[in-house]
């Protein structure tokens, strides 16, 4: 019999979760609002998903806490628990403070979705950071490259967010401002527009708490976004005094 | 022989231009700027370029009414006179009002520039707009779809500049704010940032005139632009009162 993994969550990046760990574990899955395992885990209560040797957390940043708090009577006393979530600092920070002494932890970030990864994972990027347990953090780099075929950034929680703060916090700024702009020309189209409209779809269907873990948890998005709107508003400026000039 | 085409400005897709018409056409070049023709073009005086049987303008759109009025008197009294702007309103507006009666005029926008043509331009697109003489516009479009193997789409000038207004004006204002928030992370970025910056890259070396062209001599700009900031302003506020809920 293979190694049992627990996925805790099993929405739309659960799903994908289970889709690449598959092949590898059996994967015992709990989600309360999930009703169908897809064939890809068997959905079961949370504490056979949390009794397993591996617990992946896949639930809403915003949810992290109360999860935490509902596995860690539940968890074997040498469990390895990683999260994927958007952010690292507050994720990591509240599994380190809120999971049993002996727990190994790893916090991951996926760089992708299950729209980016519609036709394959392989070669897209994720970052791991260690939180307990420097071997762990190591063996779970190992996998996601070997198994998975990812390129691995192996980084601190805040270098994490501050990077993260810009690629995903602009991505999914600009893609929900062109979202209320919609609909958009589809006719006569540049190939910058293209990729501009490609952006947009890969986060089109985030769920709205991937956009408030992204722009709200991420202690630096705040500031990368004041920026944007402050050169925004110069490049209004510019515009309009050209047409004066 | 064959037959002679008349380039009236050398600068980047002015080089473009030579460089996919050259197979069918003798380019005689004139912009006082160029000092090399790359061996694509014969550069030559302004007259000697506004004497052939076609003349294609691919001077700055800011440049044309100037280039209109140095050119009426040197066309043939039945030269065909293309322009290749950004904008359509404005250039065939011009062209009609400033070129002798019995010229024939047709306004084109190859939606490409020399990023996103580079590596050949077969599937790209191009917007063409009668402006005097259906059967040239006709011409141009079927030489454009046979010979360059563009996508054509044949249009009013209205009908062009409402949906690049969109098109261009979101691309370049976007691009130029993510430009001048550089440098941007390279390492642990998403799908959909890598397109955001594919997007950034196309439009990065085009010149300060074509965003002011796009940006200013497109009547329908500035609308989408104030529609831009707004919901930006909305996502801005959305973002905060999430904050604080």
């Amino acid at each position: 019999m293979r190694e049992t993994l627990g996925l805790i969550g099993f929405g739309a990046f659960g799903r994908l979760t289970a889709r690449h760990l598959s092949p590898g574990f059996d994967i015992l899955a709990h989600d309360p609002a999930a009703s169908d395992d897809e064939g890809l885990a068997t959905l079961t209560d949370l504490a056979t998903a949390a009794a397993c040797p591996t617990v992946v957390l896949a639930v809403p940043v915003e949810a992290l806490e109360a999860t935490l708090i509902a596995i860690g009577p539940l968890l074997r006393p040498d469990a390895l628990v990683i999260d994927v979530g958007s952010v690292k600092v507050k994720p990591t920070q509240a599994m380190d403070a809120l999971l049993p002494p002996g727990v190994q932890i790893v916090g991951t970030h996926p760089l992708f979705g299950p729209q980016s990864g519609k036709d394959g994972i392989a070669g897209l990027r994720i970052a791991v950071c260690k939180v307990r347990g420097a071997r762990d953090a190591r063996r779970v780099a190992a996998f996601c490259r070997r198994a998975l075929r990812l390129k691995v950034f192996q980084v601190s929680p805040e270098d994490h967010d501050r990077e993260a703060a810009t690629v995903q916090g602009l991505t999914h700024l600009i893609a929900r401002v062109l979202m209320a702009m919609e609909p958009l020309p589809t006719r006569m189209t540049t190939a910058s527009f293209d990729r501009l409209m490609q952006a947009v779809d890969m986060v089109r269907h985030d769920s709205p708490a991937v956009f408030r873990a992204i722009e709200r948890d991420n202690p630096f998005a705040a500031e990368v976004r004041e920026r944007f709107f402050a050169l925004a508003g110069e490049a209004r400026g510019a515009i309009g005094d050209d047409r004066t000039g």
